[in-house]
């Protein structure tokens, strides 16, 4: 077993019947999917991961570095459909990270945004329902959805109202997914992740957490910006989402239905600087809002994750502080690998 | 003024208005999209109205008939984004009413649904905001996007949750034009309309609403079937849909914002049904739900129009006897043109 794989968690959600298990990860060299091919790839899965290694996007070869021989990675995007007819072929299950989830970018070319997050969901769908019914689907949706919320913390019942392009594209795509189970009895799943962080996430830039700009920075030694600093937020560290994934995948009862995941605790934005600088070294300086990013900012958010803990057994094991210590570890080691 | 222009209703919202205003309808061929054209054409406004006359949707050139002279029809497609741009030009009214409304035809092919009800939409919104920032756009929505009613009536308050991938695609289509008001400040505004019926519907077939099939039933002379009978239902005759579409052009304070519309009362459809041999003669056999319209069926609905009514004014002016008596009496004198 490879150093990587030896630092994996430890086991749980009966590890055991993921033995050869047929899995496709679509978006699997990036972030969250990367480190669930991982996970699996340990745990002896058949795993393939498929990736579009869009440069905008999370895709990363070195991803997956070290354990290049236990899962195999086919370089192909959602949106072709005939790629992606063969690739699903009878994978048992199928976890669908692939997405754009640029909030920014979803502006400036929402049309991109449609195709990846809408028609490419859809065609997927429409792929199982006539070549893999039998197939297990758990597709990540984002808190980005619930737009500003309206009271907090955000439950599955609370209305969607999202600020931008992508969350309307979002809400369609987990929609396809629930539509599919009820009508054509489709064995698919929602997850609706939050900010998501850890080893192997997009430092470059702000496209997947501004956490990423920030760590990059703390790393090349720079003071970071807090835009405002007093909103509150709650933060996954990746090896918890991927339990939660994996809870997902093992669940028949959840099929159907669509859950919130949360982390730790709530923390305002200077909290989690201050806990960053804290673990790094460094420091930041609080900045106002910019206009821009002001018209689709949504306040303080945090979700209720209750009735995913109550159906899993879910919590999560990281917290911030060591979520954050490990993620810095693996950036001072690998800075020049997600540049 | 022709003989068909002479029979429209008599004037309210400041008919005066509308003379020279130049308005673009989308799906201004179909059922509501020719009676708004007709309407205003009347009131001297400059209308043009594009559709697709793809055949399984509403359009039809004989629903201009009698006022081609008034009006400008272009043929086109608005999954076509460079005629559009051309057409959309300097309009200062959109009526948006051009849409994939067949919740079957969705499930079969629901890619085309995609193409019509999303990404055609959010093309006519950028279309707008880069070339024709100040153009108002009234979008024509439906209360398909509510699904199953957890209460009744619906109000716009009741969770969205669609029965059908024309649902999931309508609620993206309303949702990019709120959007693009809050975000660009775009002059767009939502109507969700329930069972509208009347003249210049399409009755080959159940794509607009089983209403077409059970008219053309009793003007050729065969009973109709009803599935089901005890469900409830609203209805809108089409001059009073048409009235609310223009009251919504005409206030401002109705951007950003999307509303119910209902009708006279709340009936069965086996009550409908007596209602329409009552008017036409004929007669109807009830039957047990055919199983694939099951799986979509949503049960009784009936919504609350009580905001839409408050801010606008709205009343409905024809009752369901009234309307259906001036239905049958268009179809008895106009049938060929309709099959």
């Amino acid at each position: 077993m490879s150093d990587a794989l030896s630092k994996a968690p430890q086991p749980r959600h009966h590890d055991a019947l993921w033995q050869n298990r047929r899995v496709l990860i679509t978006g699997g060299l990036g972030f969250i999917g990367s480190t669930l091919a991982r996970r699996l790839a340990g745990l002896g899965a058949d795993v393939l991961v498929v990736d579009s290694m869009v440069p905008e996007y999370g895709g990363n070869l070195f991803n997956l570095d070290g354990c290049e021989g236990q899962v195999r990675t086919n370089i192909s995007d959602i949106r072709d459909p005939y790629s992606m007819r063969h690739l699903v072929g009878d994978r048992e299950l199928v976890f669908n990270l692939a997405g754009q989830t640029s909030h920014l970018d979803s502006m400036h070319d929402p049309f991109t945004d449609l195709a990846i997050n809408c028609t490419a969901q859809l065609s997927l769908l429409e792929i199982c329902r006539k070549h893999n019914p039998a197939a297990k689907i758990v597709f990540a949706s984002t808190r980005q959805i619930y737009g500003r919320p309206q009271y907090l913390p955000v439950d599955e019942r609370h209305p969607l109202n999202p600020v931008d392009v992508n969350g309307i594209n979002k809400i369609a795509g987990e929609s396809y997914h629930m539509l599919y189970n009820q009508v054509y009895g489709l064995r698919s799943t929602v997850l609706r992740l939050t900010n998501t962080y850890g080893p192997r996430m997009r430092i470059k830039d702000a496209r997947q957490t501004f956490l990423g700009v920030w760590l990059r920075a703390v790393i090349e030694g720079r003071p970071f910006e807090v835009w405002g600093g007093e909103q509150l937020r709650d933060f996954t560290y990746v090896d918890d989402a991927v339990d939660a994934l994996m809870l997902m995948a093992g669940n028949d009862a959840l099929d159907g239905k669509a859950f919130n995941l949360g982390g730790d605790g709530i923390v305002s934005l200077r909290e989690t600087a201050e806990t960053l600088v804290k673990v790094s070294g460094g420091s930041f300086a609080i900045r106002e809002f910019p206009a821009e990013r002001k018209r689709i900012d949504i306040g303080d958010y945090y979700g209720d994750d209750g009735a995913f803990r109550a159906v899993s057994g879910w919590t999560p094991r990281v917290s911030l502080e060591e979520g954050l210590r490990r993620t810095v570890a693996f950036y001072r080691q690998h800075l020049d690998r997600y540049l």
